[in-house]
């Protein structure tokens, strides 16, 4: 697939994702509006769907439907998101802006955007139950597992324990094998385990693919925040220096950073081969994200 | 069971959810060891574990083992504890004291008390999860649609709306059937669900049960924090009032609030009849928990 075509395809599964995400918030009586109202915007303002796409992507290289894959992308997608809202919190990263909109709690406020955040964390465990897949405990641990204290919080509270530290280029990565890297892994797992079972060796590719992406994405952002200005990033470039955080491209140098990404990205590639063909997607998405201005 | 016996039982079946949860913190490498210290504190210092106890009884009653029902027991403890952490923290009610030890944040720090909350949620999952039930759909369903938006979370949204506001009655009902409501009946679901399947007539008398038995429950509450004393409640007496949130006394008069939890008590026990023998510790608990004075 050309570049161009790929760039719709994507488009088209971020449409659909989106779709699915718009209807957990249509047709239904809220029970707490201004609650759903501020779940709404942490969720559906803009976003790359990143998670979601890998899901697609992987799920189907290994023969899932559309449909199947609809709940889990969903899924991943709200745990994300859940995540971005309380990282956003005051006492947390103290962001105003967000995917070049106020933040949760700026455009509401800091208790609605602490219960929007808990909703939504929840929500993606509703979802994934409701869809009730053969393999829903299989499904569940993965998202579980890389969302909480051994994955993602796990990383944010490594993280928070990092800034104004001075940790080596290991320890950083550690961190962010929690804080980014557990939930694009879980992503590309959570679409594998729809189409196969845990056991299928195309599995364990996949989860190599999936590690060696994330910490290439990871370092990829740091990248940006350098040399990306904030009306592209749609949130405040330099704002990692400000704050003193760690970073690859403080530790490493820009270009060592750079080309450390683009080593990542590689051994991605290779790890799709027992794949063959249809890897390609997969591939293809790897080389995006490492293209990215934002 | 005479009184001291049933409280011989209750306490054995706390004793049996503290060691389920404990044991998630055992011998194991935390990723970040202050998250986990914050999640222990959270989870661990003191709590009645009523949540808890009523999967067990609710379980049993209908032939569930012990050993099923603990991932249940463990799971609907971990949602109520991440629920007390956030709705302690500044942002929110502000809390300096729960269960007569420093709030998380207090203990720790808000952004720690932030994840070591989300930390919670995700651990409730996973722990139900891992137990794989045949009937995990129905099971993460009950707890996740009690905990989200349209039950816990969406009852702590109408309650932050209601604060300096003048509900009447009815709304207090709502908020109260949201916030604390749909946890317990959720409690009472997955004991019941654990053991059967959902068109087991029996689920729907258990759920007439934990419905009443949650209302009485809130307002005895109320009734306790006009009555009762700091040191007694483990928490600051006296605080709703002080923060001029609605409550039952408020609202009817202490009696009158006090005989509302007497009848809805009766509606509990009368809701067990199709049980027969089998419900009496349900029964029994009804009756401990609005005879408690803490």
């Amino acid at each position: 697939m050309n570049a161009d075509s790929f760039a719709a395809h994507l488009a088209a599964d971020r449409a659909r994702v989106d779709a699915c995400l718009a209807q957990l918030f249509d047709a239904r009586q809220a029970a707490a509006p201004r609650l759903e109202a501020a779940m709404r915007h942490g969720l559906l303002v803009g976003g790359k769907r990143l998670r979601p796409l890998l899901v697609y992507l992987a799920g189907r290289a290994l023969g899932a439907s559309d449909e199947a894959l609809d709940a889990p992308a969903a899924a991943i997608e709200l745990v994300h998101a859940y995540s971005l809202v309380h990282d956003d919190l005051p006492a947390m990263d103290d962001d105003d802006l967000r995917r070049g909109q106020p933040t949760v709690h700026r455009a509401f406020d800091e208790a609605t955007a602490i219960l929007a955040g808990d909703a939504l964390q929840t929500l993606a465990f509703e979802v994934l139950a409701r869809a009730a897949h053969p393999r829903l405990p299989a499904l569940m641990l993965a998202l579980a597992s890389a969302a909480g204290r051994d994955g993602m919080v796990g990383g944010q509270a490594l993280d928070l324990a990092a800034v104004g530290g001075h940790p080596d280029v290991e320890a950083l990565a550690t961190m962010h094998a929690h804080k980014t890297g557990a939930l694009i892994r879980a992503a590309v797992r959570m679409g594998a385990l729809t189409a196969v079972a845990e056991h299928d060796p195309r599995v364990g590719a996949l989860d190599r693919y999936a590690t060696a992406l994330g910490l290439a994405f990871q370092i990829h952002d740091d990248v940006l925040d350098v040399t990306g200005d904030t009306r592209t990033l749609g949130k405040t470039s330099g704002a990692d220096a400000a704050r003193d955080k760690p970073t690859y491209p403080a530790l490493l140098g820009l270009e060592r950073a750079r080309r450390k990404a683009s080593e990542l990205t590689d051994e991605a590639l290779l790890a799709l081969a027992p794949l063959g063909e249809a890897g390609e997607p997969l591939a293809q998405l790897a080389r995006y994200m490492i293209e990215r201005d934002h």
